[in-house]
């Protein structure tokens, strides 16, 4: 068992509330309301910058050539790759890059990110890997399940989930997973304890990134 | 005018948002559900750990004895004074230190102390203080306001407004402004356009540290 | 075996290379150059300025409030009491409080203060302690083994040794091993690998440090 | 004047030992020992590493997405480029990679590195970069005074001499320029101070680097 699938296990509820929201469930019906999606979409921006910042952090905290290159290859993935399809992909909804850019970020987004870069900053590189993690290895999970479960033809937020579903993404998913075994040998019970609860509340945070799409369509 | 004076100005109506929630209001008239005020009181004993933290991080990042010795008043405040007075007015209410230490951070409470903390850390002990400014400030205004504007003969919390009121805290408050005004030099145009985006987040994350409050009770 | 102990016991020759430096043998012996010595102290109060950062690190680093009392105790006693009696010694060789604020850190100082801090901050609260515990421990070790073999009549730096064989500093050494034995449990193999080798760097700063008073007085 | 050419300015004895070295001197007449040169290449090696975390931390202190991107281009530059090429032109010199990666790090080396990703961490973008200065525009400074004063034809330092003085690394001193320009309207006089000190301890670093060099081959 990975030691992600043993912080999973820790934080069974939370993760089923953050992977099963309404927002998810909503989105794979194709019913969730294009408001809630738009403000999603914008704060997704903003979070990516944030994301950006953890794993540059990540390099400052690795303690080898090789993880610092792994870091890397995550930095640039969302520096390089990610924020550009989804400046693309928000195109097509007519948000345009300058809009996200001079957005204020929600509180809720604020929230999470600020966590996971606190987090990483007072605790070592595995403290760090465990707060990014829900959201790396949830976006996959959620973009398999919906792309397994749900028809797709008609639902207008069909590219996002087969995005998160595509090749690409769950090796990202597997990356990070192996990542985080790479330090497992580290996760001693006590460790383990601290672990479990940055794994559980930045899951619980990212419950509170999808509640903010939904809040901000009310 | 005060390098506080000018950020509060940038910032009006956040300010105004956040000295005049209602939770405020109704702490001030004693209408306050006493939910809602319990709920409080447990986070801001998690905040004060948080808070703490954040003034180890300006001894940290202070550039000279002077300002070190300064932020290490300022913990040992927080430490020493404010969180065995928190406990000791909790008791009153029937809450523990035990349950307090044992409860779970809300979201509004992680997202406002974690970016505290990173803005502090990404950026130096100017942009420290200012994310710190305004709940120690704000605190001691919403003190002095309430206890000059309202009768406080039979409201329930008239001691939690005392206590923001009292000469005591009044001066905490003087010596954050001092402390931002001993660096104001350093807030050139460019930089006072960082400072105050700092000091509007953490003036909005306070807003809804008071939501919070009234969410738990709903 | 104590942690402590086993890091140590990975580091035998740079341990022994620090407690038994020439610097030291010569303060046990009063053979060590006045000049070595005076330079030395101013060093030792710029030292005492980072020290008590790393401490302020320790307790932003702290994941539990006993933790960061427990460091908050360590950087009151450096900057309450330690420094205060480092200015007090200074003034009876004639070394004035402002003549050490404005000296010059002399490099092999810098190396080891930002070493620790750095390390500190990359890692988490165990690689920080670690860091640290070289300084502590060994000054204890020092100061008592100096007092116990010494005849230190008329030895001119016989205050110097009593300080640190003092019950006073004596018990602060058992307190930072006891820190460090606080979080053995996470010691694990690999990890007591990146440990041994961070006890051992900073072992060989503490080297340079003495190294640094001696080659101040060629 | 640049602000580079301002804390130059400030610190002229320290800039001129420094880029005048003894080391650099014999460098450029091809009369270093080649044992100075050798343990001088392998402790690069090791710096660049450091020097990567640098550019790592200064994209997560980074303020705009577009300062991230040009700090991504540096840690790019050393991460993909520089190590690379450092790796190749050892080689030749019969050092290998596993050689240096096994190297323990010289104290010399440790103290500039660590002073710079410790400074980075308490200051700002623009105390990070000042300290990163010394070191990328001292190096373009120095290859293109040996490239333009010595005759390279039989000196065995010839590439290394020549790789400093290149168009791409001359564009690349331009860049550190023009980053702590962009930041330049911030140095208000009092800021300046700090930064000179900083500008200056990190020369005094580097002074302590070709030392190292000498020193090895005593």
């Amino acid at each position: 068992m990975s030691l992600f699938e043993k912080l999973k296990a820790a934080n069974q509820k939370d993760w089923h509330d953050y992977t099963h929201h309404r927002f998810v469930e909503e989105l794979g019906a194709g019913s969730l309301s294009e408001k809630a999606f738009r403000h999603y979409l914008v704060q997704d921006y903003l979070f990516l910058i944030h994301f950006s910042r953890a794993y540059a952090l990540a390099i400052y905290k690795a303690d080898s050539l090789e993880m610092m290159r792994s870091a890397k290859n995550n930095l640039s993935m969302i520096m390089d790759t990610e924020m550009e399809l989804h400046v693309g992909f928000c195109a097509k909804w007519g948000i345009s890059r300058d809009e996200m850019e001079k957005a204020q970020e929600d509180r809720p987004n604020m929230a999470y990110t600020r966590y996971v870069l606190e987090r990483g900053m007072a605790g070592d590189l595995l403290d760090l890997l465990t707060a990014l993690a829900p959201c790396v290895v949830g976006y996959g999970e959620i973009g398999k399940r919906l792309a397994a479960e749900c028809n797709l033809d008609n639902n207008p937020y069909r590219s996002w989930v087969e995005e998160y579903a595509s090749d690409g993404f769950q090796q990202a998913t597997r990356t990070a997973i192996a990542q985080l075994d790479a330090l497992a040998e580290e996760a001693t019970p006590k460790r383990f304890e601290r672990l479990a609860r940055i794994f559980g509340d930045a899951t619980r945070l990212e419950v509170g990134f999808w509640q903010m799409g939904l809040d901000a369509a009310r």
